[in-house]
């Protein structure tokens, strides 16, 4: 087999780039492959090349690599593009936030009700949000046949608009599904004996079949709950499935959020760092609050200083392995203790040629291309999927895909009318709100999202925020974007 | 021709009641009909009756009226069925923005984006929603073939609820759509050479097609909102068709907002009241604010109290005329010079054969009775007059009617997407959330609309003014319905 040319657009990014390459190593129908890895950033560029190369390497895969810097170069001639880049970097968001917060936007202007999720933003992300759509309209002038994943946030934002103005093959991807992974594993019950189903928006999905051998398992939901509840405490920001919020948000919508859904509730979990902590948990409020996010950040820096780390280290000892006891000690060994856990845990899963990453890229490509049925939970516009969801909204749902494309299941239950006219429309409305502002130039949309915003208290507050955002000098583009009307 | 029997549930608010007598009393295919007007209140019932047979008598017709205080009475064998009732009187929402004002919510809790009309409350207004429930069953029940003419508002979520929930023949009569003939009016155009449609939902309907000898006159508007504006200031509190808020909402939404919508933009025009001053003008800040609605619950009062003056003169003289020099000496010398006057003007207006109050309902009736095609703007199921807007939602569209029933009109040109999506749905999902409330008896539902609110800083702030409200005397019922959850 020839393999394919796979692009991934922002492979600086050293963990899910790793995921993706070794579930490629892992899967036979695309051996002999191709992955274009590209970034703007030489240093992490270089780095995941080289640990890319050990993974294939020490798997015995016969996967080939390039490293480019050049977007376009790397978008041609490939049947799959993974975008997962973040423009700006996770920096630009903390200016965001700070100038948010100077004018009275605890969290940033970008934190809204069912959006809460810190690298999500969809207002000040102008930058962001042209990049996506730039190199899709790049994938349909160079490969107009190629696949693109979508990775990189705003998903929802991100598929919509694409599905809806450029004319290519995509789909966005996401894992907040396996939530329901976990909760299945935290009642101890049998997976194969479990039908569930989810259904949503992405970061916005909800429990809408639960059935232990065919009957209503949702019973076992409020055990669950009541028992994990009795002593909260999660064990790191991300640890919010079973929480008092999720706990709060079940008993109002009658359906479990899964995921990232439950980081996004309304303003009551959320006020302030105290409100957090109540409905989050000790001592971090969740991974959105100024702590958890904090923690997350922190994290990132280190895991991105040891992946270089590792790859110098290679780049030094060509012959040496991932897991022996010397690498260990010779590269590791500065980092936090559950941090070297962690990472090498990683690494020896990455390793294991019968464990996947639980990313569903590979999974889907594999699909398309071998035709090798997979059921996935996918981001695709509605068109009728969901009753009472316009057809052009892109939504996350159970889907198989194969050599013909994706193709839905039929939602059954159907979602809750209170999820749809109380979560998801509200949610939806202000995707089409942000596609709005992206589409027209009208700083005056951005405006209205904070007109309905709870943390504002005069439109003179409101003009000032975004006038101090757009002045930033990265934003240069999106002010004059802004300044047609 | 017998004529049928026409039930009007509030009979007591003069001023609409004895405009329905004074249509009524114009039309012929109505002639001989029995007008069965009931109210709780039994003197302001006894004033109407008095008023309105002097009105049929003045103007040679052979109306007849019934007074009775038994809703199953007045509705029984009744053809047509006006609901204006308003239950807790205006009293009411002075106490509940009085509680809402102490937590902190300017002009009550109930004053939402999109709708801050001080008389149409959706949250607290449970009384009202049950009892305009309750008529419609028992319609249902003792004149199943009869029409339901809602008046009492909120217009918009009952004739929802009522469609949706009970099979009876239901339709809600407003008359916002007049602004239309305001602004043409003092464009000075000729009437019939203009080519209009308003579409969208009640208090929240847009200028869709606007057309002179054939060709789009949008820059006509464009033409007085200049010189209008030039030195704004509005003759009362409800001036406000040609003013800067409209102005503002027509230059964002690219369509001019009509009659009551005008009143319903986001709380950018309604922080404070020198907020809305800024916008609607001084020096009452529009009808809304806590001047515009003194001025307008004063004058109320007034009137009120004139009406029962007049039909205590009439009682003690029955020979006399309502326009003699006697009359108006004798009752309205001591009303204020200006209510003088527009009294006076009413009173003419209603005597004047030919004239015909400007409201929809006999025209309805007319034209569902004796087949006389007429063309209104009226509120009724969407059923895909509007696309993008769910079926059942009740829409303010143009339509026919005549015998075989209300028939909507093509909207064409479509209303904007920007105003679908920016000012349509989100008054949409207020409505679907209250409907939500009233039909699951859910208090989280209630307090759903306050974390969703900018005027909010904390949920307990929420919890507090919800409790306070459900405690006052009145709201008995209310608060059973409310604590089944
Ligand atoms: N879909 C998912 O499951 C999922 C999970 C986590 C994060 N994400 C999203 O993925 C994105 C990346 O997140 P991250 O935390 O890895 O960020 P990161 O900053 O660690 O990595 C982003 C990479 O993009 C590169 N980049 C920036 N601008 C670029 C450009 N113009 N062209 C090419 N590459 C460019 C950077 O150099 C960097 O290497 C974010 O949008 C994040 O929200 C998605
Ligand atoms: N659709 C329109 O064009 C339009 C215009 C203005 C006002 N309204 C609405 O009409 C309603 C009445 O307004 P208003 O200003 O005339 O109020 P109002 O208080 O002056 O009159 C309401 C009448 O209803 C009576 N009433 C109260 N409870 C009753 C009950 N249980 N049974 C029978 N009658 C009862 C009162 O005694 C009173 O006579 C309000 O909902 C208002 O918002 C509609």
């Amino acid at each position: 087999m020839p393999g394919v040319k796979i692009s991934i657009i922002g492979a600086g990014s050293a963990s899910f780039s790793l995921r993706l390459v070794g579930d490629l190593c892992k899967t036979k129908g695309l051996s002999g492959s191709l992955v274009s890895l590209m970034d703007i950033d030489k240093n992490r560029l270089n780095a995941v090349h080289t640990l890319a190369k050990k993974y294939a390497e020490e798997l015995g895969s016969d996967l080939r690599f390039e490293t480019t810097m050049n977007l376009e170069d790397s978008i041609k001639d490939a049947s799959f593009v993974v975008n997962t880049a973040l423009v700006g970097g996770h920096s630009y968001f903390e200016k965001v936030r700070q100038i948010s917060e100077k004018y009275g936007y605890y969290r940033g202007i970008d934190a809204q009700e069912f959006n809460m999720v810190s690298d999500y933003y969809t207002i000040s992300n102008f930058n962001q949000i042209k990049f996506m759509f730039d190199v899709a309209k790049l994938i349909e002038k160079l490969s107009p046949k190629a696949w693109l994943l979508q990775a990189a946030n705003p998903v929802f934002e991100l598929t919509t608009l694409i599905s809806r103005v450029v004319p290519i093959n995509m789909v966005g991807i996401c894992h907040g599904h396996h939530g329901v992974d976990y909760i299945i594993e935290k009642m101890g019950l049998e997976k194969q004996k479990v039908d569930w189903q989810v259904a949503g928006v992405n970061h916005g999905i909800w429990l809408t079949r639960f059935k232990y051998e065919g009957k209503d398992a949702h019973h076992l939901i409020d055990e669950l709950l009541e028992k994990e509840l009795k002593n909260f405490k999660p064990t790191n920001p991300f640890d919010d499935q079973i929480s008092l919020v999720a706990k709060d948000m079940y008993e109002f919508y009658g359906r479990m959020p899964i995921g990232d859904t439950v980081r996004n509730g309304s303003w009551k979990y959320h006020y302030n760092l105290e409100t957090k902590k109540k409905w989050f948990g000790e001592p971090w409020g969740g991974v959105d609050s100024e702590l958890g996010w904090k923690w997350y950040q922190e994290r990132q820096a280190e895991r991105a200083i040891i992946t270089q780390q590792v790859a110098k280290y290679f780049k030094e000892n060509p012959k040496a392995k991932l897991l022996s006891k010397e690498t260990q000690q010779a590269i590791i060994s500065t980092a936090k203790d559950d941090l070297k856990k962690e990472y090498t845990k990683e690494v020896y899963e990455l390793l294991d040629p019968e464990k996947k990453s639980g990313e569903q890229h590979i999974l889907l490509a594999n699909a398309l291309l071998n035709d090798e049925k997979v059921d996935l939970v996918l981001n695709i516009l509605n068109k009728g999927t969901i009753p009472g969801i316009a057809d052009d909204v892109a939504v996350e749902i159970p889907v198989y895909a194969d050599k013909n494309g994706i193709h839905p299941y039929k939602i059954d239950p159907d979602i809750p009318e209170r999820i749809k006219k109380m979560y998801l429309m509200p949610r939806i409305l202000r995707m089409e709100w942000a596609l709005e502002a992206f589409l027209t130039g009208d700083r005056r949309v951005l405006e209205e999202f904070l007109i309905r915003d709870p943390r504002t208290r005069s439109y003179e507050q409101v003009v000032k925020v975004i006038d101090e955002i757009l002045a930033l000098p990265e934003n240069e583009e999106m002010r004059k974007h802004y300044s047609k009307k």
